[in-house]
């Protein structure tokens, strides 16, 4: 691959990688700031293969040091813009180098970043920019036709990473005036709880609320992030997962603190994410500005909702990857089936939960060594867990409001760990978010007895894991009793000719309601159903109605709960 | 191996691993602790084995649950002996679960802990005890004497792990005392900035100086130290370097972090650190209370300062180690030969340096991928670099002051990366000690500039390594040029004969001083030397005088110099 970063793109030869460090701070504090770990990559590995977007018209590529020049000239760009600390730039853009830098750039200059899902409709989108208070756009030139109607400063990206693209040119603009004065001639957000990025998340009522997450808060997660994910030196993350979705789940930082490459792509289809799987498997790629670029390595790790990693295992270009790739599974359990395919395809499974408020995942569920004694169906049980919160996350915990006249010493209490009592999910400390922005009505709701409440509800097991049985509103309500969706898809999921499963509530005569389930069966499997009856009793037990389907339909119930599965992913 | 701990170390059914946090905190921040680590590794991982003391005549193992509820009845004990928030504990205990206990225990009552270096002379050790005005002294049997004439509250721990035992019998009294309120009894210190650790450095002159650090420093430099050491799940920790030298680096906490098992040895001697090394390589052992230990699986991490090393590989058990163990060396650079040496014999070398000041290693020798290019001798001269500072620490600079009516705009000037200017190494920010101890004068001299001044010289690479040349006072005026005894060491040890090396000054009578080179030669090569001129012209040219010896001579010049060592470890 032949490509040039444009001249503004290229670090002097002396960098100095260090912002300019007010000299009130004590000398034994520095503020956490996700932007620090850029520089010390640049400073460490200047010439190794950061970030890569190979699947366009123009392929372009950048190591360390030159996305750390790129970065620092869009904050100089933004602040002779006439952006000041704590202003919103909105971002609009699928996975690509702009809104990757964004995530450095806007923080740089100490802006809150605002990145917009690029799925909305243009009401929508309009009312985010005008909700957020953003005071410039950075878009995609997929995406300019969302900002009709709205007149803000607004930069457009070609997404050539040539000279002669818009965005290159502000890039460009931004070093011209920052005279040379690199990064010392930034200031440091010195205020580490400040706001760091806002993400709006589509509610299941109502307009879009925003999370705003902080720097501290942000540092700690990337670092949780790289940990659990096990993203080092050699790995390569591959952007499947929108940046957009929850601040990329803190993985543009995580992947940088651990000197990964990064590789952005526009669409997340089957066929470029399997042709990065099968890259050649050369950690470490150095890249020398000039020179052509060999190879982009094999992708080692991505995040992705299960329906994702389906449309990967049956894609005609799935066959086994050698060097080991780690999938990222949120949204919902993984399957009994997923979990089998994906592993006999080369890819392991780690599975994750978390909400826009708790930075992307904050809880993961975490392997046992006595699991490689246990069946697949033994062990997917135990992998539909949620788990348990990340190295940098205070405990989740399940709990419920006392009850009128009970005893109590606190706003709210445990549930027993009996793997039968629901309760909702609870968190506080550094990886939940700061607030909704402008709306503190709603963040004292959500932060109600001194926690996060999530919505959603689980039980606890004795070992301290928590699994997801639903959302308060996905209960449906049958002859007086709760059935939980989530719990009858779980139990559905469990069966190895199970692809993909959805519970509904279907209206009933006699009992109000009744959960209603859609499966989709494993290809392998699907004749083998065609001959056979569609309702063994205990599925019909489980779940009153069920129906197998080739997709999941779109319909009221249906659309509502795939709002919730993504806002679980958001 | 039969052990069962005492009863008051078995934690309750439902045990809770949560820190009172005050209401005041807001929902989005919690304190950084390094004894969060601790409630979540016995909330994930209860019954894996996290703490074993095998080579004793009374030998004692704990799992993660297990250790957490006698850190716990530790902090309730010494609340109950009246030490109240920021007060000081001295401990005073070779490596062994009581020290271990005490970084967890200590902090958990809010606390200070301050771990006495069991070398020092009893009047040393009562200047630290004085100084840091400790109200209570954990003690380790063997060390009693050294506390003849201070009459403070004593606890003796006789090392058994018993009932009987004094110390055991303290924390079963902090059980009872606790009325099982257990971690939600404690409340967590809510400002992180407070003092964690007290650690006392033998300066090289005048009185041991105090080196205050923080919770937050501890919890991130512990976080740094797990990355850059690649602890995980898997890894085994063998405590050869003394928990009690400068907060054991914080790998204590590290170790937890990343749920490794650690393993203390009372006396760090080749034997049994081989028999550790030798054991079955079986991560992941579970500890059932009541059930005996099969077995305390092989080490796969230590920290050592090269004497260690070279003593290590010189043992007559030394062999070859299948499952790879890897060397955390700090103190001063790794020769070549011991290099080679221990790559020979399986452990792989990690190269760091720190002081007490910057919670031990802070920097850290990141190999190149070109590395595999190169011979033994041009890759070790690399590795003899101290490199890059840590994960969540700031950069390592080299710096000069301004000169007389030189322009600048700082207080503090980079030195050219030139691998040839020498200036002092200096650093600020998370992983910097808070201050001396009650000696504010001390603290304001190391923290001129905004800075904390190591008081070691270095040259600083264009590629930003940093290599130390020198502690000030250890250059050598030679005929009024400045010769670095640790630039003409590191030349020396380059060359694949040398074991070990030690350059002093020797009084010289038209030089002034001229460098004097002590040398060991490898066993294997020491009949070929002993042939051979003992001064080859290079090593005469680089180092005046050289001497092959068969221990290096313990001399005023080398005591110093072995000081130096030892604060640079330390």
């Amino acid at each position: 691959m032949n490509f040039s970063p444009t001249p503004a793109s290229l670090p002097p030869k002396n960098a100095v990688y260090r912002f300019n460090q007010p000299k009130k701070l004590p000398v034994n504090y520095h503020p956490l700031n996700p932007v620090l770990f850029l520089l010390k990559a640049a400073l460490l590995h200047p010439d190794k293969l950061a970030l890569a977007h190979p699947d366009v018209p123009h392929p372009s590529y950048y190591s360390f040091a030159v996305w750390a020049q790129r970065t620092q000239n869009l904050a100089y760009a933004l602040i002779q813009a006439g952006i000041r600390p704590g202003d919103r730039v909105a971002v609009i853009a699928p996975n690509s180098p702009m809104i990757a830098d964004s995530y450095f750039g806007v923080l740089a200059a100490r802006a809150i970043i605002c990145a917009v899902n690029t799925r909305l409709r243009p009401d929508d989108v309009k009312y985010i920019i005008e909700h957020s208070g953003s005071r410039l756009i950075l878009v995609d030139h997929e995406y300019t036709h969302l900002l009709d109607g709205i007149s803000l400063p607004t930069v457009v990206c070609q997404d050539t990473g040539r000279a002669g693209d818009p965005y290159e040119d502000f890039l460009t603009s931004g070093r011209v005036f920052s005279r040379e004065r690199g990064w010392p001639g930034l200031d440091i957000e010195t205020d580490e709880n400040q706001g760091a990025a806002l993400c709006y998340t589509s509610g299941t009522t109502g307009k879009p609320k925003g999370v705003l997450t902080t720097y501290r808060g942000s540092y700690l997660a990337a670092i949780a992030d790289a940990v659990e994910s096990e993203l080092n030196y050699d790995s390569v993350y591959l952007w499947v997962l929108p940046l957009f979705h929850a601040a990329g789940w803190c993985y543009q930082w995580s992947a940088v603190f651990a000197f990964s490459t990064q590789v952005t792509l526009r669409t997340a289809a089957p066929g470029p994410i399997w042709a990065r799987f099968h890259a050649p498997s050369k950690p470490g790629v150095q890249v020398n500005p000039g020179r052509a670029l060999d190879h982009i390595p094999a992708a080692t790790h991505y995040c992705a909702a299960p329906t994702v990693q389906i449309s990967l295992i049956n894609a005609p270009e799935a066959r086994r990857v050698a060097h080991g790739v780690k999938a990222i599974i949120a949204g919902s359990a993984p399957t009994a089936s997923l979990i089998a395919s994906l592993e006999n395809l080369g890819i392991s499974v780690v599975h994750v939960y978390g909400l826009t408020e708790t930075y992307g995942p904050s809880v993961k569920n975490y392997s046992r060594p006595f699991w490689k004694d246990l069946s697949l169906e033994e062990r997917s049980k135990l992998m539909a867990r949620q788990g348990h919160a990340f190295a940098t996350a205070l405990e989740v915990r399940v709990v419920r409001l006392p009850k009128e006249g009970e005893a109590h010493d606190a706003d709210l209490l445990d549930v027993p760990k009996d793997g039968k009592t629901v309760g909702e999910v609870v968190t506080r400390g550094n990886i939940v978010m700061k607030e909704y922005f402008n709306d503190p009505e709603a963040t004292r709701k959500a932060f109600r007895g001194g926690h996060f409440n999530s919505g959603d509800l689980a039980v606890w097991y004795e070992d301290g894991t928590v699994q997801i049985v639903d959302r308060s509103k996905d209960l449906i309500i049958s002859g007086g009793e709760n059935a939980s969706s989530l719990a009858i898809e779980q139990e559905l999921a469990t069966h190895p000719d199970v692809q993909e499963v959805s519970v509904v509530a279907r209206p009933h005569p006699r009992w109000g309601e009744r959960p209603m389930a859609f499966v989709i069966i494993l290809p392998a499997s699907r004749e083998k159903w065609s001959e056979k009856a569609l309702r063994p009793s205990a599925w019909v037990r489980a779940a009153g109605w069920v129906e197998v389907v080739s997709e999941l339909p779109v319909r009221k119930g249906l659309e509502l709960k795939c709002m919730l599965f993504q806002r679980r992913l958001t």
